[in-house]
């Protein structure tokens, strides 16, 4: 990062529904302070907000700073949000509603500050340090219990108006499919999301076609997490290796389409499912993608498994502070 | 436009299959001379060249004025192009390879000069003049022979890294849907242009169903044009009005998933076929769309008819290579 002054430090901030994570970078961008808290959104705003701050402190005090160290900060949240004002409209698991964030940190460090969906500060975490570096065009598939989508196009992150955009999770993979959380039907996220494979591979154990799954996790929705499908497939229940298998085809179908409209160059795909088998995800997205894609860009892309983890988001919170202080927009 | 020189005037070009036109804009982007010319596109590359320079000549000759007074030209081209070098790559219609077009004018009329797709011309035009003014990301779709697609965010038509992108009508509307003109199945295109309605029509009219299409136009889908749909459904054919519906329908569904992604506050139709049903047309695009869009969205963008008709093209093309030159990209 390029900033040089006294402030030469910057914070990324990921505020998740049961964790969050503060992370102090130096100018160089690398990692001097961290704080891992629960998030414990049920105490309500007012102490999630003095939580937040307590934890940049505290990421502070672990990099021996003080605030007067701190040129920008940069928060990935969850929910939808008014990025020009700064404001955590409604944020899901917590319950909280219409929190000026951006301003209150503001306030308190005396820097920038810029809150940012926490999907696009993964994407763009990836774009400027991880699997998508120096891409004119790169998309982020993040399937979890939802599907979050991204996109750095030349070097910004496509938004609306005033909140986030690129939501991969709800385009259509399957006409008439089922409900999805967002009141439609047949959403890539209904038919591709961890959630929807875990009820696929809960069917199939009950009918008998996943004894490994069966036996490790149960035929409880919320037990079948990505390391128990991984650990299923290994063990050789073929069930359970189709349904991953056909789930990351629609996501690769659904990508396809998303290629035809903006050409990336590369498509990088993240989170616990792809960590937990990435080769067979990324081979089949990539394989699927290409097929749905208009020859003049088929040889134009790639499909990539997501190079920085859990880094991405504090990474990318920080570097785009530092991008937007850096233009001029703090 | 703003750039005040010597050199202000403006030239807006647009190449098509049949024919050219080259539009001079002074510098409030008023009209001050226009020339159009039958395109010849099998006389060859050296002669098409030599013809559009004449045209421009021409051009500037009926606005009184000489070379030394254009400050840029914009021309909007079909067919693949590589826009960083200025090349048309293969110009379906006219036969033509690899022309070096851009650096031929730049040489010619010794002012810079820029190619950019044709549909992309005409979706800048909309954006800077017409139905989509000031709009923070702006979706243009073009229904005709195929169907085109371009999207001016922020100020900028979205691109691949050497090429125009955003091809919506190659994105998929029905799963194993018709063949298209790309190789694969059921894209829009395939399905709901002008000639996808067409073949629909004429089995419609073979069928006896569509007698006032059959008297005027016979079942040659060639000869079945904008005009002869307009003018069937106008008379009473109401299997015609259903297949144009449905076409319309399959459109909107199609841009509702492109909204999940761009969040655009306009979407624009444009081209023949809503010039000859706008209200039909544009009804039926925002209903599906509607439908197809995550709740979020939904309110937050209008679908409108194009402004500007057939000078939206030349128009946009001039404005583009204005833009181009106030940042410096000359």
């Amino acid at each position: 990062m390029a900033k040089r002054s006294t402030k030469k430090h910057w914070v990324g901030f990921d505020l998740g529904g049961t964790k969050m994570l503060a992370v102090v970078f130096d100018a160089d961008c690398k990692v001097v302070g961290k704080r891992r808290r629960r998030t414990k959104g049920q105490d309500g705003v007012e102490a999630g907000v003095a939580r937040i701050v307590a934890t940049i402190d505290e990421a502070l005090t672990d990099a021996k700073l003080t605030r007067d160290a701190v040129a920008g900060i940069g928060i990935g949240c969850p929910g939808p949000l008014d990025l020009d004002k700064g404001i955590l409209l409604d944020t899901p698991n917590l319950g909280w509603r219409d929190v000026p964030l951006r301003d209150t940190l503001q306030d308190t460090f005396g820097c920038p500050a810029f809150i940012m969906n926490d999907v696009d500060s993964g994407v763009y975490g990836e774009f400027r340090f991880g699997a998508a570096q120096g891409a004119h065009c790169a998309v982020g598939v993040f399937p979890g219990t939802g599907i979050g989508g991204g996109c750095v196009y030349e070097g910004k992150l496509i938004r609306s108006k005033t909140g986030s955009a690129f939501e991969i999770g709800h385009m259509q993979a399957v006409p008439d499919g089922p409900l999805c959380g967002c009141g439609r039907t047949g959403c890539l996220e209904a038919v591709a999301s961890r959630l929807a494979i875990a009820s696929a591979a809960a069917v199939a154990a009950y009918r008998g076609e996943a004894p490994h799954l069966l036996k490790e996790a149960g035929m409880d929705v919320s037990n079948i997490r990505s390391g128990t499908l991984a650990r299923a497939i290994k063990a050789g229940d073929q069930a359970v290796e189709h349904i991953v298998r056909r789930a990351a085809r629609l996501i690769g179908s659904v990508v396809g389409d998303v290629v035809n409209l903006m050409a990336p160059d590369v498509v990088v795909l993240g989170g616990g499912l792809v960590e937990a088998m990435p080769k067979l995800i990324v081979d089949e997205v990539r394989l699927a993608a290409r097929e749905r894609t208009m020859p003049v860009f088929r040889k134009a892309f790639d499909v990539r498994a997501a190079a920085l983890g859990d880094d991405a988001s504090v990474l990318g919170a920080a570097a785009w502070a530092e991008a937007q202080v850096g233009s001029g927009k703090a």
